[in-house]
């Protein structure tokens, strides 16, 4: 009896701990990571993908992970041109609402590109591949390709 | 030694259920989310995936979250166009075996598109890209983008 | 007081353990499977991407799983025809790096191909749909559609 009174103290956190793991409870803030590899094709859409996910879930953790011809979505003065759509505007909205845009620098390198040519809103991470995988891998971090 | 007695049932459970979360075991039923955000690109291609998925793996739980122009998979009387197929039946045929089809309601509202337009395999969902996030950030859902 | 130097060694592996898997630490060996489903669109740009990533986390564990227009990428002697690039040595030197290639034998069938059409880095996978899920739901796999 005495034992169990002792046993309890030390199971519960254990039990409770176990639980939130094992059943993956709605999380306070959802987080998914935005695969962006060509601005041209997937720029307008992801944007406005975006803005719809906040729209309806505002404390999702979002990050926009540019990498290859993706980087051109956060280029200054960046547009679709088929769509006569300024970029600009979009992006710093968004990140007003949260929103990180990440730029790779294997991709700025190869192309000859500097963090001067790009909008103030960019961040920058070493390899877009390997962050992508990253905050999947490490830290639950959904995917989504626009 | 009556300690490991009584020891013993109480962590028993604690440790086989702790097993089970740390090694990801091959689980009796594994989840997938298909997306789908074009379906003139993606739709034939999506439900032979789905198809071959089941033959090889029929306790898959399946999803098909479709949004943008991806829903119009699940328009009444949607086709292929490219192929001439014809979508219905195909559709029809996996939420027999228990795939679940989904559409997005922001696109439907943008697109002026109403519930009575769909095949009745159709199930609604407030916004796509919330559904594939929530689906794999607390379900635990896999992603293919078809 | 002998009641919990005995339940000390019997809790303590419990909660390291435990402890582990809620935090989600940066693993020694993060894993990731790139999806490819058509060698065209995707085959170059695929295999720089591996590179890069290579390049940036060496120790990252990495599967290509090909399926339908995809396997082309580790048929023999396949190339990029429009820019005018052999895989086959790229292949080879990734596959000497850990890289693993899989190959959908739903997709040989259907196509009528046989493993000896196959580069021998190639690895065969009943279905490469099933196989992409399971990485992700079994072995916590990030995914990545180039």
């Amino acid at each position: 009896m005495s034992l169990r009174r002792l046993l309890a103290p030390l199971l519960l956190p254990v039990l409770l701990l176990f639980g939130a793991a094992a059943s993956m409870p709605a999380l306070a803030q959802d987080k998914v990571v935005y695969h962006i590899d060509n601005a041209a094709e997937q720029g307008t859409k992801a944007l406005r993908n975006i803005r719809n996910h906040l729209d309806v879930a505002p404390k999702t953790e979002i990050r926009v992970v540019t990498h290859a011809e993706g980087v051109d979505l956060l280029l200054e003065g960046a547009q679709d041109k088929k769509n006569n759509i300024d970029y600009g505007p979009l992006i710093s909205d968004l990140k007003g609402r949260g929103v990180r845009f990440e730029v790779c620098e294997i991709t700025m390198k190869r192309r000859n590109l500097t963090r001067d040519q790009f909008v103030m809103e960019a961040e920058f991470t070493q390899s877009g591949v390997v962050r992508i995988t990253e905050l999947q891998a490490r830290d639950r971090y959904a995917y989504i390709k626009p």
